[in-house]
């Protein structure tokens, strides 16, 4: 189990650490962590933020552990400089083309969602959104009007076996849970969204168990407020995915305790917290390590094959919330060390 | 005053009889009503959803009344004859960029959110919408790529004078409201959002009492959950504002009551409710005619100055709430005809 571990930028450090305590606890054979840097961090020290000494680790690797970049002081730096360019760099090198998000409320804080505990609490959806495509990587750039006006574009667009990889994805793990496939595009508006129905519709032959509907991005977003509990996976294209995916993480009203992971085609991926690196509370210890125990729990069940392992530490994940002890991003006074000791024990 | 009432499909005939009958309980001086086909009801009459008999009576009009279209007889028919290319068609003849769209907490109605009271009831915004440009009006298509696979594309592009101008209209209503802009864009990925950043920046020299932000597409869609009252004008790309008006109105809980107005440079406007031609219960009389009332009043306001006439029967509006008389998407029971007479004797 050869891991890339990026703590990357803030908060990112601190609950790494603890992520890693959590995998230690559970005594995994062969263990072998790698460390380097990504994010403003990785500017800092190596002038860029996805140096190429971090994308040959990343490279050679079988999972990534990734924490968090964003780091203000790097602001006023030329775009492709910035610490979000390594996610976008990292994505695209890595080949991920399949970006996971469980959002599932937990029981006993439905409360601290935005929405009416019995909408928050009745979610358990999975968003399945497309990540090396789409308007982010096609053509984009600045151009000048034939009457002389400043103009920007990019071009969004998808062909069919772009579409048709993240679409299986998306039906098998409708098998794995409740069934229902919810494909969100802007098909009366977009011919990227026609063909992406198309395809979806031909994929959806080799999956006759699965009930697989449509529904245009702006009702969508309208339905994650209404009633989320109606969706059970929702795929989607990169743009509208990055959108509904922090609306859905919202509604679950804890984004201190998602994960997420990135897939390819094998088995390894890149897993993360959905929460950025919270530079306001960086280095005071506060900061909740769950989402970060979690995505490593996502790497156990994705890349390493050990969904017992996986189960393991979202149990005790669980129990720790259920016995009280609450980060302060919960209402709770945990520190990240509390939070993580308390993993560990749960784990014992 | 020349009036072009275009109905449409489904509760579309419904609600604009009651719209109607306020507008003459008003006794406004001059009122000219023609009347045309828009829509599916269109596409049967004339076989075009936007025929040119209905677009000639738009263009001469001061102001278009608009129920609403969509039609589930018309789900077969080619792209271009469907009812909603009635709406894009609209829009770009009528050169309305500036869509409007007010979502308001109505006193009393706060528990119809799926979000808590106290959230929901603090909603006070207007999501200002680009509505001629951006992917929905860029080169779109089919083609096929090098390795010969089925490709969709659609290009979204926003020139400075485009941006200039619906930039203008947002930073003027907020000098109107609270003096509070967001800018909403994706300007870490896109050089349309870049280039919409720097305009939005521009201008706002020209409003220093304006307090302008600027947030990502995808942190917006958060924030609209976590604390909706956090905004008081937000200003957005079509293909945002599409996902994010939608989610703002359903935010307030009730979509029955929500209108808005779509503006180009002079004070002609397309006027319609936010909701849909509803087939599944058109016919019945009891669809809520209030937001098509609401949108006559946003129609006196904005294309004949008539604020007075305007406040006159939104306060109607929220009396008979009010009074409790409520229609079905509420939870009561008043039919279509029952709530048009209570705001028209509100009026008296
Ligand atoms: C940082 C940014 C480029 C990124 C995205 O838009 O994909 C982020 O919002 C995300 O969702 O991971
Ligand atoms: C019908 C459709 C083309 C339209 C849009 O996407 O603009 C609708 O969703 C709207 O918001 O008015």
């Amino acid at each position: 189990m050869h891991i890339a571990v990026l703590a990357g930028d803030g908060i990112g450090q601190e609950i790494m650490v603890e992520a890693l305590r959590v995998m230690e606890a559970l005594g995994l054979p062969d263990l072998r962590l790698d460390y380097a840097d990504v994010g403003g961090v990785a500017y800092k020290n190596h002038g860029h933020p996805l140096p190429p000494e971090t994308l040959d680790l990343v490279m050679a690797a079988d999972a990534v552990l990734f924490g968090a970049v964003g780091d203000p002081d790097c602001d006023d730096l030329e775009r492709h400089l910035r610490p979000e360019q390594a996610v976008l760099g990292l994505r695209k090198e890595m080949e991920t083309f399949a970006n996971l998000r469980p959002a599932k409320a937990f029981a006993g804080l439905e409360n601290l969602s935005a929405l009416k505990p019995d909408v928050a609490g009745a979610i358990d959806l999975l968003i399945l959104r497309e990540l090396t495509g789409d308007i982010y990587f096609g053509e984009k750039g600045r151009r000048t009007t034939d009457a002389g006006l400043r103009e920007g574009y990019d071009i969004m667009a998808y062909d069919e076996e772009e579409i048709g990889r993240i679409a299986h994805v998306a039906f098998k793990a409708a098998q794995g849970r409740r069934k229902k496939l919810c494909s969100v595009d802007k098909a009366n508006v977009l011919q990227t969204s026609v063909l992406w129905r198309t395809v979806v519709n031909e994929v959806a032959a080799d999956y006759p168990d699965v009930e697989l509907n449509h529904m245009y991005v702006d009702n969508a977003a309208m339905q994650l407020v209404r009633n989320p509990g109606q969706f059970d996976v929702m795929l989607t294209g990169n743009i509208f995915g990055d959108i509904l995916s922090d609306q859905a993480s919202m509604c679950v009203g804890s984004i201190g305790l998602l994960a997420s992971a990135s897939l390819g085609t094998g088995t390894k991926g890149l897993y993360e917290p959905i929460h950025g690196s919270a530079p306001d509370i960086a280095g005071q210890g506060i900061a909740n390590p769950s989402a970060m125990i979690l995505s490593a729990a996502m790497m156990l069940r994705h890349s390493f094959g050990m969904e017992d392992q996986a189960l393991c530490i979202e149990q005790a994940v669980a129990d720790v919330l259920e016995q009280g002890i609450l980060g302060h991003d919960l209402g709770g006074s945990a520190s990240t060390r509390e939070i993580g000791d308390a993993i560990v024990a749960q784990l014992a």
